[in-house]
């Protein structure tokens, strides 16, 4: 059975800096990792025109009902296979990725805590929670810096889908939160908080990796 | 050099709890503890008019620079001498209580990150984050209960200086905190962070109670 850690927040919140973190604070064989970004439904069927109208930041957008399988799989001691998604088509790769099944398993993602039958998958759900402003300033900087956006498309964006998700979906679920983490990554307080707990899960017998 | 503990929240929100959960998954002998309470200036001097107007909930009604110097001390593995406060006549007691220095000294209050020198000797601090509501119903429930207060008094000193209080000082110093924690006491999965952390600094070998 491994340990199974949840990490929301929303965009920009630091989330997936503390997942690495707590990753890189382990042994490799000792964590493993999903992001529910990997489990964005095909729809290589859209027009141009319709894949522009997509919104990411909605639930539906996903296919978390597979991500549940593969967080039970993986707790079972069973390997899966995890999609790969191309966000320039929006489509699934044909190629899948194994993940081996290991005492800690990472779940991150914006909207992880928002399906019952994820969280309830999870033995500690942890909320990055970081104040909207660092997070819009953040944002900005990943999508201009790294994926060539214009401002005028990350404020499009930013109105039109992500701040009202935000606002539906990810600020409500951090009512399930057992742990909130202000700033993410940056906070080596509380990744020492958890890195030690996973540590003394580790050696009080989760199973070892196969 | 203790690992000090900060374990701040607003009334009712299930602090103190926290604070005696934690202590009790350690061995007595590794932890000691400072209430903010304790340290409540005395104003025997006061008519018993004066003293019904007394504000309990503002960061002036507390001597925290003797709070600072007896941090200070039991980091510095000396003991010290802690004064004990009389609820009923709002004046100091002439016995005090010795606390011996132990590996962890946590540090509880609805007030304790308010003072930067105060907040500067924590190497964790703990808000705990717990509805208004919630933490209004278990107040009027200990003060009706376990204090012989009529609800009126509490809806009066509620609205006078505890809510007042708390959106001004406590509500604002939730932003020093590395970690906030929902629903206190009750909160099992924060509760074993917390504690694993503690076990693991214990273990690295903070300096062994004299």
């Amino acid at each position: 059975m491994a340990f199974v850690i949840g990490i929301a927040g929303g965009t920009g919140s630091g989330k997936t800096t503390i997942a690495r973190a707590i990753a890189a604070a382990l042994a490799p064989e000792h964590v493993a990792m999903l992001e529910h970004d990997w489990y964005y439904r095909d729809r290589s069927d859209l027009s141009l025109d319709q894949k522009s109208q997509l919104n990411f930041d909605h639930p539906d957008s996903l296919e978390t009902s597979l991500l549940v399988e593969h967080v039970r799989a993986l707790k079972g001691d069973r390997g899966v296979e995890v999609p790969a998604y191309d966000f320039k088509t929006h489509a699934r790769l044909p190629e899948t990725r194994r993940v081996e099944p290991r005492p800690v398993l990472i779940v991150e993602g914006i909207l992880v805590f928002v399906e019952p039958a994820l969280r309830e998958l999870m033995n500690v759900k942890i909320f990055v929670d970081t104040d909207a402003d660092i997070r819009l300033m953040r944002r900005i900087r990943r999508d201009i810096e790294q994926r060539g956006r214009t401002f005028q498309q990350v404020r499009e964006q930013y109105y039109k889908t992500v701040r009202p998700m935000h606002l539906a979906f990810v600020e409500p679920s951090k009512r399930w939160a057992d742990v909130l983490i202000p700033e993410g990554g940056n906070n080596a307080v509380a990744l020492d908080l958890v890195t030690s707990r996973v540590r003394e899960v580790i050696a009080q017998g989760a199973p070892p990796a196969r």
